[in-house]
């Protein structure tokens, strides 16, 4: 257990938005709720998986919606109390700590919010590694943790108790009183043991994005580049550099979808990469080549200052560089491409780890070298 | 308290299906069910709400949904029960007797069936005395009975708990969701007192239902009018009688809305009567008049049998007779009429009952005579 403080919740939200793969919300608003909690009730107890007892109830805490919403829609934190305090009565126990479900803007940092209001540890971990769009995309998913029961919240008052056969009921159910109850709710989800948290959970993500956020901070005191930093922390690729040209972007069904097209400076010049996002950037591609696809991680990053840029974030001449990081291993395996790979969100492609993919490109540009 | 067996569920079902003004679904899917719990399980008790002690916990049994897919989709009961299990857990008390909501083929006779199958008494009341499309369109509503917690189970095993601010909210989220679980759920809601069933109930719904289908049945053994026999028990009228020409419908939001064109027959002859239905009949007009609007009771029956055609069996060529009956006094008070009359669905007339609209016409028809 370790506490932390306003200076790791700044670090965090940076880790977090890089990690979200420009999904998982406003990192400035997810921030915010946590710093005003630290200002007004001390740090937060972080705790590691490793610390918690089997049987210790830990119950995720996750915003659902689209990002633009939230955007418009500041959470109370009242909405969040309401469902964990209503999912207690519904198990009849105490919850012993919250966890992000996934690494985000806002969802990284919620769970900090509740936590310093209530004095409730956070589980250092999440459910993805990332973000995703959908409830079921979580490793505890993929490890057969129950979605439900799972309770969802408004800032008007409005909750609701589900109990689903399956994620992918919850999900559906869920997102549609989402989009009535306004476009947003607060959901306590995946209830878990230590002992299914400590099998399931992704480890130290918080630990992962705290640092996230000092290396690049560090990079730039130290006058290194920040971007080359940061890759070097998280085995990551440089996958293309650019300006954005244009941004194709709806609302639709909950979701913000999207194409995002990217035209080359410096190395990349003459080339287009085109970025597809559901909530998350989901597949990088120039017009010849595949540099990246989901469940693997792209993140576009400001040239300059190696700040994440979300969906929502990208406007049109905002320079950015395309960065790939190979996702968690749970995330590579037969299940979770089925949950969470390329084809499940359309795109014809079978799932190829992002390291691979850059073989693939560098064999080429040799090639053309060559010629 | 006395006891109902088949004879009485056939007539119900008349009965049912007529104050049901079109909607309500399919009496044959309600009846059967009903029939087939008493076969196994003998006959329902029938309580009058005289009969409830102030502190009994009375819940009405509602099935929402679009009657098409009402018709496509039999309900096993299952989801009833576990709708009544799951809101016993969350008021910790155990249900004393059920209700059903409204008038209507199916939410008349559903709660027979469940009633039959786990012995529970049925009270003879409902809180409509005809069908609505919508879950705020109750008169507990109008008497403030919270519409919430509410339990709402589909078919597969999915179930959920409601708690809104108000029964507008419970309509918007519990809609939405009925139709991601495909078209139609199960739902135990306004859980209310003996007291509260007291004051805000209508009285001896099942018993009326009962009188129309025995009177409709006898009058016909008695070679009398069977339309002219259920007018003189509802003190209703004959608005309109023709042939079905022209229908448009369309299943739009969870709901069936359109419009039925009626050529007139008789003395009808050479006038249309148009029928506007969102689910329910909800205004029948004239090219020059008004003859009935909601909360007043509009229903088609067959020229022929007296027996009532659900907006869903109306067909091109099919011979109706259109007639209104004066809704109970709860909705035609201001609350009532905001509730659920003209205005609330969209149609630029301020409320006038049947009886008021007949004696227009009269003094029409006078002058046209007179000329």
């Amino acid at each position: 257990m370790r506490l932390i403080g306003k200076e790791e919740v700044e670090n965090i939200a940076i880790g977090a938005s890089l990690l979200g793969t420009g999904g998982g919300g406003d990192p400035y608003i997810g921030k915010m709720m946590a710093l005003q909690a630290i200002e007004e009730h001390g740090p937060i107890q972080l705790l590691d998986i490793t610390e918690l007892d089997d049987d210790d109830l830990v119950v995720p805490l996750a915003m659902m919606g689209a990002p633009t919403v939230m955007v418009e829609k500041i959470p109370s934190g009242e909405e969040a109390l309401v469902s964990f305090r209503e999912l207690e009565k519904v198990l009849g126990k105490e919850i012993k700590a919250t966890m992000p479900i996934e690494a985000g803007g806002v969802n990284s940092l919620l769970p900090l919010a509740l936590a310093a209001r209530i004095g409730l540890p956070v589980v250092d971990g999440d459910g993805m590694g990332r973000a995703f769009p959908e409830l079921q995309m979580v490793t505890f998913y993929l490890n057969d943790v129950s979605t439900t029961p799972m309770v969802l919240s408004d800032e008007k008052g409005n909750s609701m108790v589900l109990n689903t056969i399956n994620g992918v009921w919850a999900e559906k159910i869920a997102r549609s009183a989402t989009m009535v109850l306004g476009g947003s709710v607060m959901n306590a989800i995946y209830p878990m043991t230590g002992k299914q948290a400590k099998d399931s959970a992704i480890y130290r993500t918080l630990t992962l994005e705290e640092k996230i956020g000092r290396t690049i901070k560090e990079a730039k005191k130290n006058k290194q580049n920040p971007i080359d930093a940061v890759l070097s922390l998280l085995g990551g690729y440089r996958l293309f550099t650019g300006k954005v040209v244009d941004i194709e972007r709806k609302t639709d069904g909950g979701f913000v979808r999207g194409t995002a097209t990217i035209d080359g400076l410096d190395n990349d010049k003459g080339n287009n990469c085109y970025l597809e996002f559901q909530n998350e950037n989901l597949l990088a591609k120039t017009d010849t080549e595949v540099l990246c696809m989901t469940p693997d991680l792209i993140t576009v990053l400001d040239t300059e200052t190696a700040l994440p840029i979300t969906t929502e974030g990208l406007r049109y001449g905002a320079r950015g560089t395309v960065i790939g990081i190979p996702s968690d291993e749970k995330w590579r395996t037969q299940k979770g491409i089925e949950v969470a790979g390329p084809r499940y969100f359309g795109y014809d492609y079978d799932f190829t780890p992002v390291e691979k993919l850059r073989e693939r490109v560098r064999e080429n540009d040799e090639i053309s070298v060559g010629n």
